[in-house]
């Protein structure tokens, strides 16, 4: 990649351009953080650590999805009313065994100020006893995304910690306060890495999308690039990510064969920069950029398009938010 | 207000607060920048030089609520594939007259790279001929968002040089190269003030809303302030706009009356520092703050609500975005 100074370019790219994928035996890519923002794609949990998190907005996905998404992920959480969209959800496509969908895709967790949720879907669950534990969190300085993720983090990392700490619970912050003390006393390079996906954070009133993207970046620095946050763009038809500052390879998939005449389409892509001014250089881009200095208030790479067979380069100063057109067939 | 530097705070206010509008009589008051986000609310075009800019998202509001925002503006464009948007939109709420009101509620303007319009909607359009002026611009270099705005401010400032323009038309770019060169040569303190109501921008797929925000930012430097964006969120929850940076006072309606027993909803609020940081001054909301350091990837004031009976006062050291919830009788 070129460095960060001297000429700014845009150079427009064929919409096939080969792209070598980074080789794991060669030294000079030790330093290059691999992206796959399609992972789940596989249908496999490739990483076991893997939660879906559904926030309090309508579920818009199709159903053949969903089921991918839900058995891709070993942890299932809803943030206060995300518990009555995922009801609903399931009532959509409700069948002769509805009832048997709504206990088969239960979550683990029902976590928030429990202001959302209404009689109906807490009954539903509270029946389940165990198997859906409903934890009131009560204090209003921070969400229901704040705490749904505290609660992933203790869930995966200090599990043991939870459980026992749920006989006693105190439920104003009780959540909050015993995940900081834990990541603190065991140091967060020690922490596992975990997934999450997000169901309903993106594409609603806009401080709530905002508030997602703050937390966006505010997780990546807290647990120290260890818990990577994905969110699902209401209607499914984009995901957004962070992709951290330093040199980059994302490895993702660039074309989908439309309907229309077999016609090929590129995937599209944004450059972020929501949070600071960044310098960019890409190479895999229909629209590659050199030396690029990009801020919300000067220009912004939106609209841009995948060319590279393999993904692409990216090297930025600064964390940036990029989002990835999401095609019919990526979770199919 | 409290000075931008000294304790940072956030207060706590009661649900009902009351705060005084600043008199035009006071000359302390003279440089108080007064913003009325819900100014079409009245139903008058407040400004006569204002536009309703229709973008390539599904329109969803209620039918007598967009009857209300076309009449109060003066000038209607569609931006491309927006114009398919509009006919659809009419087409849902057809009935024995449906076809006068899809003639009634034309566009002056169709303008764009028109990749997006359909035959069927260029025809219907084409068909009446001056009326409806469709004007292709081609390049890739601009969007169809940038290439509308650049049309509204020659149609409300050089509505002349604009008309003589469309006889010998540069379809490349002709539109932004004729705007640049009248914006410079006249000079932008003697433009005249234009408010841009925009529907579609915010909400669909995640880098096309960022787009609109770089909007946002970009044409309240470069026009001087002189060109108001205000954009509605999908689904009518919300709208978004710029607040410039120094002394606001925003006048605006905090409460409905709830249909659930009556009870008093309070308006939410968004202060979001997308583009930078920014030391916050409140007095009329709900979490009132003082020398408050905000920015996305810190701490950001989401879900807050106002107070202030008339409004609230707001000193910002940066421009900074702000969303307000739209109630259900704001335009009805």
């Amino acid at each position: 990649m070129a460095e960060n100074h001297g000429k700014e370019e845009v150079v427009e790219r064929p919409d096939d351009f080969h792209i070598d994928v980074p080789s794991d035996d060669d030294d000079n890519n030790a330093n290059i953080n691999i992206i796959e923002p399609f992972k789940l794609k596989a249908g496999l949990s490739v990483n076991s650590k893997s939660s879906l998190l559904i926030l309090n907005q309508e579920i818009n996905m199709p159903w053949v999805t969903f089921i991918k998404i839900w058995n891709s992920t070993s942890l299932h959480v809803c943030a206060d009313g995300g518990s009555n969209r995922l009801l609903a959800y399931i009532n959509k496509f409700a069948n002769s065994t509805h009832d048997d969908d709504c206990k088969k895709f239960k979550p683990d967790y029902i976590v928030g100020d429990l202001d959302s949720i209404t009689d109906k879907t807490r009954k539903f669950y509270s029946d389940m006893k165990e198997e859906v534990k409903i934890l009131l969190q009560e204090t209003q300085y921070s969400t229901d995304l704040m705490k749904s993720l505290s609660l992933i983090n203790l869930h995966f990392n200090f599990h043991k910690e939870l459980i026992n700490s749920l006989k006693e619970f105190d439920e104003h912050d009780g959540i909050e306060k015993l995940n900081k003390n834990l990541n603190k006393n065991l140091g967060f390079e020690k922490l596992s890495l975990i997934d999450v996906y997000i169901l309903g954070g993106i594409g609603g009133r806009f401080d709530q999308t905002i508030h997602s993207i703050n937390q966006l970046y505010h997780i990546s620095s807290y647990y120290h690039n260890k818990l990577h946050l994905t969110f699902f763009n209401r209607d499914f038809e984009d995901l957004v990510l962070l992709i951290p500052k330093g040199l980059n390879f994302v490895k993702i998939h660039k074309q989908q064969i439309g309907s229309k005449k077999n016609a090929k389409h590129n995937r599209v892509v944004g450059l972020l920069p929501i949070g600071k001014e960044v310098i960019i250089n890409t190479k895999g881009l229909k629209y590659d950029v050199t030396n690029w200095k990009s801020s919300i208030d000067s220009k912004v790479s939106t609209n841009n398009l995948i060319a590279g067979d393999n993904g692409f380069e990216m090297e930025c100063t600064e964390d940036i938010v990029i989002n990835f057109q999401i095609f019919d067939n990526d979770f199919a």
